[in-house]
């Protein structure tokens, strides 16, 4: 596994996303992997590259993020998670390092994503900062339908914010679905890619339907419209959550 | 009930004490009470004198504040909740409003006083904000034994960081325990009424009895010596939640 002295690093990480402009690294911007790549350097004394899984944008948060590195230092796989812990600042944290084989690649290698997104019902401080408060009244059975429909594999031009980037909309959702508990709801969805702003637009177009803004039973003619304007609004970053990255 | 024009009003708060130098008020700072005497001020067009149950610290939240004020305009009592949300800051919200006695007050009267305190044994950024981050390995079985002891009528000058305050160090505990759900620990207590710092003075206590800093077999000792040097360290704010108040 040790080619030429360099050895393959795999972490997961969780962070709060609110102070960041995402994940991707951006010169003269507060970034994960910036930061990260920051402290990988001071740990180790070489310069870094991280190769996240999923690029999640500013203000979302991950449970489960996967990145990996190569490294030529011979710093002892278990001194990875304190030795960065401590470096890094609280909203960012290593859970876990493994060695894995040269040709792992974070991004190209995943199967499968999980994304969670949260919305409250009414206001409150305490959960405000990690969920959408929605003040209209919902239908939970338009939210529940309509995640139904988003199973399989389905062009996603209509729920993707930046047309020109991908060379293919299509995307396979395995599991799709919305939980109730009291004034909480939660969309859970895994696929094994993500278009920008997928989560965001789909939770956005769920809501304008279950609140009446839309034709409730549209989903399936908006994905066939392959159009982004037939879609409902961006809902907020600060509910989604990258749960986490299956291999 | 409307004597002389005036009507008493009960909210139920939440609040995320995070940015806030605690509920009282205090002139050039930002606590909850002047916000929201600011707030009913504007809402109602004239000085409103807000009594709350518990006078929470900076750093610490609530779930469940209860406050009273009278007032003499006629809003009706249902306009109290969106008309007062629309005006505060993210970090505080109105849960409920209710019109009670004239003579009824938010603090002589209440009964008992739930509070909970929250420890995570992993860090984690998505949680710290609400939780005291340990990193030492607690002994769950500690932490239970010593909870069970705090129960019953205990003077708690202790677990006390005002000795010149209160009048009676007399405490009235009828529930107080320790709950694990994965590496997530949390200690909740109820009471007729709390001692400045009681909650955070028991917790940094039993944590430092669990992590074998002080003698796991002490609490009891330690209530007797009505010596505040004799318990262990005071747990950090932001662990805190006031749950709620009974009347």
């Amino acid at each position: 596994m040790n080619q030429g002295g360099f050895r393959n690093i795999r972490l997961r990480l969780e962070y709060d996303g609110t102070a960041f402009s995402g994940w991707q690294y951006q010169p003269g911007r507060r970034t994960v992997q910036g930061v990260l790549e920051e402290k990988l350097g001071e740990l180790l004394e070489e310069k870094v590259s991280l190769i996240g899984a999923g690029r999640t944008d500013a203000g979302v948060h991950a449970l489960g993020q996967v990145a990996n590195f190569k490294t030529s230092r011979g710093l002892p796989l278990r001194a990875f998670v304190p030795g960065l812990n401590r470096l890094l600042p609280s909203d960012i944290a290593v859970l876990e390092a493994q060695e894995v084989a040269l040709d792992f690649h974070s991004r190209f290698h995943a199967k499968r994503r999980c994304y969670r997104y949260q919305l409250i019902t009414n206001r409150s401080p305490l959960r405000e900062r990690y969920a959408w408060y929605v003040r209209y009244r919902l239908d939970v059975g338009v939210l529940t339908r309509s995640a139904a429909k988003i199973i399989g594999r389905h062009d996603f031009t209509s729920f993707s914010s930046s047309q020109a980037e991908a060379e293919s909309f299509l995307v396979n959702v395995s599991k799709a679905g919305w939980k109730q508990k009291g004034d909480s709801l939660t969309f859970e969805i895994e696929a094994d890619r993500f278009l920008h702003n997928m989560v965001r637009i789909l939770v956005g177009t769920m809501v304008d339907m279950a609140r009446g803004k839309l034709n409730p039973g549209d989903l399936s003619a908006i994905l066939k419209a392959r159009d982004r304007r037939r879609a409902g609004r961006t809902a907020p970053p600060q509910g989604l959550f990258l749960v986490r990255v299956s291999y």
